[in-house]
């Protein structure tokens, strides 16, 4: 099934906490609200702004990028859990 | 009975939880906020800005999309239970 | 009496709730916010934006109109209740 | 002792629960925010946009309005009470 | 020392509460949010809006206002208490 | 250490509570909100407003202001404690 | 693993808390929120406005900037804590 965002929204696959992978570790730490990552695989049209305007968007399918762990809605597409979320919402893409 | 909804809302008629659907399975997960689904039966005009001028919708009748389980106003025309939200509050429309 | 709502508002007359009408038939659910309904009896000329322009109103007298039950401040005209709600407030117009 | 509201602020001078008068009559229900009624006895200016116009007033001197019961501040000027509002306090004017 | 108010800002030397001057007798009633009433001692230039534009202020200094008990910060400049508000905060002008 | 604040932020040097200084006291009341006061350190360029145009501070340097008590972020440089704040934060300078 | 921040976003190496370097000590005091510091690594390409423009941001990779301890979001880097946060949240940049 294929999935088309709204507006600025971007549907994220989810990607397991790396916590020993060499070359490139995330390793979250416990204090603070902490970021998870995942893999973009689609991307909405942008927002509209008040002069009607649509702002193109940041972040394109295949990009890896970080979120706070709150950011975003679940759901199952096919039996694999993706997240939707506003780009607002990414923090940073890793290259 | 014909609604006509006012501004950026729609008229959303609910599909039933699809936990088996073979071919476009969403199957939602019990953490976090979920989304559910249901095919539009009816779109308003659009929003108008500041500026005067009606933002067109993004989404049309027929449409069947993903949203918040806490999006819209339920109710009941001609006895089938619908509901009514703003199109913000669609995550995306499943193609 | 004559009543002139000022900027976006309505005067409703708001109509008992049809549980048993047939065509057209508005039976609300107990799960979620509700929408009530009534017929508009008075339209105010349009709200006036940033820029000074008034926005035309999207609904006429006439009109019946689903809002949600929380819309609206009541109170009676020649011993009648009416409502007053904003126009955002108004959910569809039934046709 | 005359007042000059600032803005879009209007003085009203606050009616009786008018609950017998013929032809008009306004009786407020118990169950819900109930609109007060008055005459307006002075209108300010008009509020200044973000773009450095002054918007008009839709109402003058005279104007008998409905306001919900919450809106205004109280204080009494040689002895008889009013209540100051901004214009988007008023509901209707009545006619 | 004299001060000078910034943006919208104004100083108001405040003043007693007048509950039996004659001619213009402002009497504050119990059962709402009352106004105080002061003299204004300073104004600032006006407030900076989006498009760099200074509003010019609709008060000035000598002018007897009326505000909200709740408006303003208090100090005293030389043993004498003194106001900080904004020019929204005021109500309307004595005249 | 040199600071450059960024935007509308600016740099205060706090003063002691002056409460018997002869000429130009500022005796703070208990009953409300109390400015406190300072000489200002470093200035921002000023906000970026939505047109993305820069607005000129009104604060220099040396400019000794008021500001209320919970206005700022506290730190010490150098052994000695300062303030950093918005513009907007500053009700007043003392001239 | 290099991280693009998105929009007005940086990520900051944060810098350990100096209490006795000599030249340029901060030392948080325990009253009130207090600036943390650390060194910029990356920086955004900045906000997109209502305009469509972009704002260009006043802080550069190398900077070391002064922030709320509230500010940002947590998360190593091969190993190494960072903090994504707006610039809106930097106090200042020490020079």
């Amino acid at each position: 099934m294929k999935i088309r965002p709204l507006g600025d929204r971007i549907l994220v696959l989810r990607e397991e906490e790396e916590s020993k992978t060499p070359g490139g570790i995330i390793i979250p730490d416990s204090a603070k609200e902490k970021p998870h990552h995942g893999k973009i695989v689609a991307v909405g049209p942008g927002k509209i702004g008040e002069d009607g305007r649509r702002t193109a968007m940041d972040v394109k399918v295949g990009d890896r990028i970080l979120f706070s762990k709150y950011a975003g809605t679940e759901f199952k597409i096919d039996g694999v859990e993706h997240l939707f979320m506003r780009e607002d919402d990414i923090m940073g893409v890793m290259e």
